[in-house]
């Protein structure tokens, strides 16, 4: 099976972390490959570069969807892109924020997710009660960095923010496990594992087994409802390749 | 004071309904002014459709926020240019299906929506839940109709499908009130509230009215937390003036 | 158009504060008198007092439903005038808690609320849960004052345990705005705004706001379910005003 | 112990039914006395009646606190004499509502409850989530009587209605018991235990029974928090007697 | 009546203090008796020590079925015995955690539980919920202490930290009534009520009561849905007890 | 890597559907075993047969650790084993109901659950709120039939009457997807993706997937909080096999 892991933000820094993230944990079966749009915000730290992120991103989703068995929305969030693509596709799409959470549901009674910036506190509190989590969450911290420093050259102290704000959260809040609040903390995992005796969850490898765990069930998004397939509709003034997804239907 | 309100399709008929809906209620010292993007889909009823129209919505949003000294966005629903517009402007921001939802609180014990889609089901719920409000609301039900059958020559049974929902929503329900869910269904709060003898609320009045309210009380967007201002971001690829929103903080 | 506040409590001082702030957010158009009773509790700190307050608040309600358009319940909390009002009266009712509470999610994801007395802890968040409103409600925080010091000479020091309070909400609970738990409070909107960086809503010209926009938007009480209008019923030894209502229906 | 049950209508008829029924299960050492005040509403319907049975109802508490070990306030619903009471007095309040609701927790996994008139629908779905018991309610269903049908000539017809509202609670809402949602309709449990072959629950019975509970365990209301006892205040223009909780503080 | 208590740990001390806390409450009618299994653990504190406790348990239940009208299971927690003893006998079924927790419901606004060791936490959190009453649960707060230690020479030592942590409760989390976490915690009650101010309750005297309860109001389990008869099964290789809660069906 | 599946009745039918429904999604490299314990119930259909099939399970998981990677419990509900296996395990332990819920959030909005028999509706509706999924579950429903009837030769009728009951919970519920509530209705699931237009979820083959997906993960049971390790403790008169996961620790 092929899944294609679009990462909506414009780094390939990050790009690279998600492929090697996404390969250490697939099935020997399965082709993984992550793409970033040319085009868009360098990182995603809120609702506003969110946006910005979707017009090249539903063009890759566009271009892409022939090609591959399942799509992963990769940028940690309850990203927009992963309910329009389920709209928009005839194969499953997965975010890694969802991913990460439902996994941390069968290692511990409880999860926190650590993210990279304090907006995130707001907006994953947001997100988990959209996914209908909120019971098994136990608090959301943050480490108070920007993203693109977690791959550059101050990753070092991250990753200590990242241990300090998850011992707070085991001994002050009840987690029982720790979920990476973004895409580009994945490696962190095994030190967090072996300094705070607890499993640390990434999205992106989680979305991956997810992704191989539906297809292998030969399970498809649901057409009734929520994601019924979009009917005709005109568009005005927009690049053509945004009209096929009303067309296919 | 003056009121923008962006209705995020590109069909000049809803502008029209938004615009008089907006005169009807508004004080003589307010100037409201409905425009609509000269690009995007034209009408908005999925998610898909809600991101293509986000672009063009930005753009007026940046161009306009000199001239203005409140926003609201028309799209009935959890539109995400209501969050982005809370991050990017100094002004205060609301969107018309929270402003029916909460002003329907004052009104009566419990509401119900009214979508004219049947998608609306599952998306209403998730807007009613991240706005905080699932315990005031009985149910959401659909006409089944397209939004754009609701400013159209069908517009008579477009109504009487309204009415008949409505009355579902009261009898079989508990409703005590009922909000119109799309912002073309202004003008038939009157015909509920003398067949069925529930008050029906529309969004685009409420809106106006609430941003009454929170300018003569000067009230803006908290700038704590998930509204925080942008801070500089490297944006690739992108026209320039999605740059502003980032550079003018 | 008239609106009525009635401030439940026997303070004339409260009640010169709360036409101060209802008259300061008005429409040039709107009238608004605030009444308190001539007996009754000098202030309203529990649920005691409250029941004490009502049958001279229903005496005054009784008398004045004629000469306004609308009435607002100016007793910070879930006061039984506000539910006895809307099945008593044909015009709308407003309670200022409800009204302050409503106001601030359109200006932060989260508020928290600042309580004069410790009782306030456990009262308003059975009356946030009442209206519905837990999920947005940061947390409740008190100064651990006596209502009745706010408009007295201790007004200073009431006002820097307001500020202290309110810091903690936002640094400690995740606050994004803040709601003033007592109509006495009015007027230190401005300073929490200036000195905390949030903003801050008056219960008082919430309610007023609101409504303006009830009545500008031809809204009132569903006469429906909870507030069905009141069948015939026979008193036993109660002041003859007391049966009007009934008799009105 | 003697344990006074406060009827807070003026229905000599509701107070002999209601000393029937906590006779009929109290422990041979307790002494139940029933009493209503000699002022007030008829029948208790909504929240109209409700504050007018207020304040007679306070002066029965206040003139007999010396003498009785608990009280009971034997309106079904969220009645505020209980709070009241719980913070006027040294002893133990219960309510009969809750009382019901509670014990209703031990004989089955969800319980319904039948109300007399439609408005109990609502107000009881309040009560319920004030109780902090909505996982527990299968659902709130009418009979659409006059309270006062209970006791009068048309009690078979309203027996009947109970128990159709029952059956349907049981076969279509998932109830396992029922709860009688009026004191009034003491003595229908054993026909529905008989013909539909699940438990019913009378609140008064429950409640004279949680009141041999606390007092044969030493517990009182707690004075921490939401009950703390009232400190001194002001009162103006009213009747003595309602000075004195204050007084005896 | 006569009400047996069942102890399902092998810990004879913990059997005579359940006993004696059992026998403090009870009416002088009402005969109360303490067994414990001959085989299993000797405490219960996870669920591995909960399921061993079962077979001896129904053993028990089984056994004693004709000669008891009530029955209590004396583990503080969500116990199975509590809903398989519901399923398999006619007559009323209370477990001592949910005893404790709806009684204090009678007492204050919100209560804690305070858990002799630190696995209390989540999983009386779990029980919280599964009783549907985590809206009144202020905290749960663990002593750290191994469940023996209580009714051992550690007993004072064990007190102490129960004051401490209900101290907390009340200080920090808003608690107004304190659960005892623990059958063996009985007698703390009253240095908690002196000591605090607030109520505390034991489960095994809640229980007791509420028995008394169940049975004068003639309330047993009902049988349609979660609690429905057993119907024949064939079972393998278990001792022949095991299957007289089939045949008797 | 190797996973043991645990079917904890005694019916090797069931054991055989539940082998092939593992083998069917497995990777290539997985092996997969499933057992049933020699003694106990030959259905699980309610807690009491539940418990019964505890201490034969538990000596399974005993004897089998050292030689499986992971433990899967076949029993559609929230069995106790699933805890007890986290507690007494190192390896991962996943019970097919919860891997069921959790793979059904990915293709649908909402899901429904189909049970067997009646009381699965209440007993499954407190699994669902035990795995924190209530937001995500429109319906539980019951095909009113005995388990066994599922693998024997009544099953075209159980099929049947799945999917009418699937049909009512898309229809009438909302459902966009289908949780099988039975092992032994493994199989169903392309009929009902066929007939019905939604995806329909095995729990045995979710269970098989989210199990490599742990472990290829490297994830195993949180020590902390809930799941924390044994220690030591006393056992009276139990078969020695059950003293050793307390001596391992």
């Amino acid at each position: 099976m092929r899944i294609l892991i679009l990462n909506p933000n414009t780094s390939p820094d990050f790009t690279r972390v998600i492929q090697k993230a996404g390969e250490a944990v697939k099935s020997p079966e399965t082709e993984v490959v992550c793409l970033n749009p040319s085009s868009g915000p360098r990182s995603i730290e809120n609702v506003y570069d969110e946006l910005l992120s979707c017009p090249p991103g539903l063009e890759i989703l566009i271009a892409k969807q022939m090609t591959f068995d399942g799509f992963i929305i990769a940028c940690f969030g309850n990203h927009p892109l992963i309910h329009a693509g389920r709209v928009m596709l005839a194969q499953p799409v997965i975010g890694i924020m969802e991913a990460a959470l439902h996994i941390a549901c069968f290692v511990g009674h409880k999860f926190s997710v650590i993210s990279a910036g304090d907006r995130g506190i707001p907006d994953f509190e947001d997100a988990v009660k959209a996914f209908g989590l909120a019971d098994r969450c136990a608090s959301i911290r943050s480490t108070s960095t920007a993203v693109l420093a977690i791959t550059g050259s101050g990753r070092a102290t991250v990753e200590d923010a990242i241990i300090e704000q998850a011992r707070k959260a085991i001994e002050q809040d009840g987690a029982e496990a720790i979920c990476l609040g973004c895409a580009g903390m994945a490696g962190v995992e095994e030190r967090i594992q072996r300094e705070l005796g607890v499993p640390a969850i990434d999205g992106v490898a989680s979305a991956v087994k997810l992704m191989e765990a539906l297809i292998d069930c030969s399970l498809k998004t649901s057409k009734r409802g929520a994601y019924a397939p979009l009917t005709e509709k005109e568009l005005v003034g927009l690049p053509p390749i945004f009209a096929s997804p009303y067309a296919d239907k």
